[in-house]
C-alpha cells in the first residue's frame, strides 16, 4: 500500500531542492526547455489524445455534464494552443534578477531590489489539462517549481503531459523534480499537501467559488483567491451614450460566464430616461434578463425588481441587475457595499468624476469608458496570466509572471559598519 | 458583562469603515494630524507618565524581569522619541497615490498601476508602549485604519497615549476610529481579533518567536512574520583581513540581541590560519563564546564543539558558531540548509564571488562587504520600518511604508471593447 502523505510530503522535498536549484538557471536554458516542450507536445500528440480518451471514456461512464466533458476533452486545437502558450511564455522577459530600483545611501552603501522566484507554487485545479501547461510553463519561466493537483476526472491527460514536460526536463539544465503532478486522486493528497507550509510557499486554486473555499479553509499555506467576480459599470450623467451602449453590451454579453463580466449596471438618474430604454432593448435582444430597482422599473416596463441578494450576486450567465443611482457618490458606496473589488469602470465625459472614479474605487482594476472584461492579465499586458486575485496582499488583480517572484534586497558595501 | 468578542468585531467593522474613509484624505491632512499628534504627546506628558506608573506598579507586584519592566517603563526621553518619530513619518512620502509604472496597449489603453492602502491592519505586540505610536503613525500615514493590541502590562500607558491619538483624529479630516486599541487583556480578545478575514487584512505581530507561532497558529488573516535571524557571514578566501575583523565584529558585539546579528561565521580553509586567531583574539576579548567545527577547533585551541543544533540557533547573545568551508559552493550551501532567509553577508575582494553571492543566496537581505546589522528599514533608507519579514510573499525583508500598501490597475479608456 502506497502510503499518500509520505510520497506528497516527499513531492513537496523535491520540490524545494528543485526550486533552490531552478533559480540559478540562466534565461536561455529556461526558454530553450519551454520551446522544446512545445514540439514534444506535438510529437507526442497521440499518446497525449489516447490518454484523454480513457479520461474521456470514465467521465461518460460517470455521467458528467456536458460542460464538464467538454472542458476535459483535448483536441488538436487546444493542443496548438497549449504549443503556442508555451513559446509565448518563452518569449516573455524573465522577472528572475531584475533590479527594480537601486540607491546609495549617505555612508556610500548602494542599495537595490532584485526579483527572485517565490520557490514552490501548488496548483489546485479542476477539469481543464491545458492548465497542467500553461501554470507549469508559468512557473518555470519565473524560476519556481510547482506541484500540480488536477481534478479525478482529468488525471490520465495530466500525467500523460507531465510526462512529456518531465522528459524535457531530463534532458535540460533544469532540475527533472520542477514540475511534479500528484498521481493521487484521494482527498488525502491535497489535504497533505495544504499543511507543507515549509516546503511550500504559495497555493494558487484555480476553479468555482466552491473548489476556492475548500482550499482556503485547509491550508496552511498562504492562498491568492479570487471568490467572485461582482464587476460594475456606472454610466455617469454625462456619459457618451453610444460609447455607454457598446461598453455595456461587450462587458455583459460578449462572455457572460467569466469573472470579468459586468453582473450590475449603475445609472446616473440624469441621463436614466435617455439611456435605460435603449440599453435594455439592446441587451433583452441578445437575451439578457433585467432585474431592477424600484427607479428602474418606472423607466423600463416588465422587469422584474432587484432584490438586496441581486445587488451581491455574481451570475456568470445572462442576467443583469440595474440600480439608479442620484450621484457618483452613491455609486461608489454602492460598489464599496456589495462589490468584490474585482473591476469597475466609469462611463463619462466628466473629467473631475473619471478623476474621483479611478482614485476612490479601491477594486483591483478601475477603468474610464471601457468595458471591465479589459481586466485581464494578457489583454492588460502582463504577457500571461496565472490568476486573478481580489486578495490585497502580495498581488491584486490579474497576476503575470512578475507576481510569481519576490524582491530581496542586494548591497553592495566597501566595509561599512553599523555606528 | 462585556461581551468581549462582540466588542472586538464592532471595532474591526468600524476600522474597515474609516480605513474607506482614510484612503481618501489628502497627504496634507495626514501629515498635520501626525505632526499635531506629536506636539500633543509633549503637551500630555504627565497624563502618560502617571498612566505608565500604573503600570509600573503592577507589574512590579506581579515580579515582572528587570528588562521587562525596562521595556515597559516610559522616560522622558522616550516621550521625545516618539515625537521625533511622528515627526519623522510625517516628512516621509506618502506612499499613496504614487503610480509606479503606465504604458500604452495596441488598443490605444493606458493602463498604469497606483498605490493603494492595504485597509485595515492588525498589530499584535508586547511591552513596549513605543509601538502604540510607531506602528500607528506608519498605518496612518499609509492610508491603512490600525487596531492595537499591546501586552496586558502595558494597557493603562497603551490606552493613554491612544486616547491623545484619538482626540487628534477628532478634530481632524480623518475618521476617528482609524487608530484603536482594544481594551481587553482577555486572551479571547486576541483569537477573536484573529479570526475577522473579512475586516481586517494583515497582522503584523512584533514581538519574540513565541508570540509569532501563537499568532500564526491561531490567524485566519494573513500574517507577516519572522521567526529568527540566523544570520551568516562569509569571509572568502580573498578577504581584506582588517575589514573582516571589523565587520564581523560589528555584527557580533554591536548588539548582540538583535535579529541582524552575526550568528555563524563561515571562513574559507586558504584563509582561515591567517584569519581565525586574529578575530577570535578580537570576540573572545569583547566576551564573545566561540563554538567551532572540527577544523576551527584544529586552527583555535580551547574552543567547545559546535553541534548541529548550533549551526540553527539564533542565539541573540555573546555566542558565535564557527565553520571552515572549502569553498564558496559549500557556504551557499550551509546558508540555504540552516539559515532563516534573514540576513547574509560575504567579505570578498573577488569579483566572481561577489556576484555568485548576491545572485545565489536568496535571503531577504544579502549584502557584499558590509555588516549585517545593515537589514533594517531606515538602515536601509526606508525611511522607518513596521518590522521584517522572513516569509516571501507580499513582503521579503525590512518593511517601510510602501510595503504597507498594494497596487490597483487604473486604465485611461476612450470607448474600448473587447474584441
Amino acid at each position: 500500500m502506497i502510503d499518500i502523505h509520505k510520497s506528497v510530503k516527499k513531492m513537496a522535498e523535491d520540490a524545494l531542492d528543485a526550486s533552490h536549484r531552478l533559480s540559478r538557471v540562466s534565461t536561455n536554458a529556461k526558454n530553450a526547455a519551454l520551446l522544446r516542450m512545445a514540439d514534444e507536445i506535438g510529437w507526442h500528440r497521440d499518446f497525449i489524445l489516447s490518454e484523454n480518451k480513457r479520461d474521456l471514456t470514465s467521465a461518460k461512464e460517470k455521467g458528467l455534464s456536458a460542460p464538464m466533458i467538454d472542458r476535459l476533452t483535448i483536441k488538436d486545437d487546444s493542443l496548438k494552443v497549449m504549443m503556442q502558450g508555451l513559446r509565448e511564455i518563452a518569449a516573455l522577459p524573465d522577472p528572475v534578477g531584475k533590479v527594480t530600483s537601486m540607491w546609495r545611501r549617505p555612508n556610500g552603501l548602494l542599495v537595490g531590489r532584485m526579483r527572485i522566484p517565490l520557490g514552490v507554487i501548488g496548483i489546485i485545479y479542476e477539469s481543464r489539462p491545458n492548465v497542467t501547461v500553461d501554470a507549469s510553463a508559468l512557473c518555470i519561466k519565473s524560476g519556481n517549481a510547482v506541484i500540480l493537483r488536477g481534478g479525478s476526472e482529468s488525471i490520465h491527460s495530466n500525467l500523460a503531459i507531465a510526462s512529456i514536460l518531465q522528459d524535457v526536463l531530463r534532458e535540460s539544465p533544469l532540475p527533472d523534480k520542477a514540475i511534479q503532478v500528484i498521481p493521487f486522486t484521494d482527498r488525502e493528497a491535497v489535504t497533505t499537501l495544504l499543511q507543507l507550509d515549509e516546503q511550500i510557499d504559495l497555493i494558487i486554486p484555480r476553479g468555482g467559488e466552491e473548489l476556492i473555499r475548500a482550499v482556503v479553509a485547509q491550508s496552511k499555506i498562504p492562498v491568492i483567491k479570487h471568490y467572485k467576480g461582482v464587476c460594475h459599470i456606472f454610466v455617469d450623467a454625462t456619459a457618451d451614450i453610444n460609447m455607454a451602449i457598446n461598453i455595456c453590451t461587450n462587458a455583459k454579453v460578449q462572455r457572460p460566464g467569466v469573472c470579468n463580466a459586468m453582473e450590475t449596471l449603475l445609472v446616473h438618474a440624469d441621463i436614466a430616461p435617455a439611456f435605460l430604454p435603449k440599453i435594455a432593448e439592446k441587451l433583452q435582444k441578445a437575451g439578457v434578463l433585467i432585474k431592477g430597482c424600484e427607479k428602474t422599473r418606472k423607466n423600463l416596463k416588465n422587469i422584474d425588481a432587484a432584490t438586496e441578494e441581486d445587488w451581491y450576486s455574481e451570475y456568470l450567465d445572462l442576467i443583469l441587475s440595474v440600480r439608479i443611482v442620484p450621484s457618483i457618490d452613491v455609486a461608489v458606496e454602492h460598489i464599496e457595499k456589495y462589490g468584490s473589488m474585482h473591476t469597475e469602470s466609469i462611463i463619462t465625459k466628466d473629467y473631475a468624476n473619471s478623476q474621483r472614479f479611478l482614485n476612490e474605487v479601491n477594486s483591483s482594476t478601475v477603468l474610464v469608458n471601457a468595458s471591465t472584461r479589459f481586466s485581464d492579465g494578457f489583454e492588460l499586458g502582463l504577457g500571461a496570466e496565472i490568476g486573478i486575485s481580489t486578495t490585497k496582499l502580495h498581488a491584486f488583480g490579474p497576476m503575470g509572471l512578475e507576481e510569481l517572484t519576490t524582491s530581496k534586497f542586494i548591497i553592495y558595501g566597501d566595509g561599512q559598519v553599523r555606528k
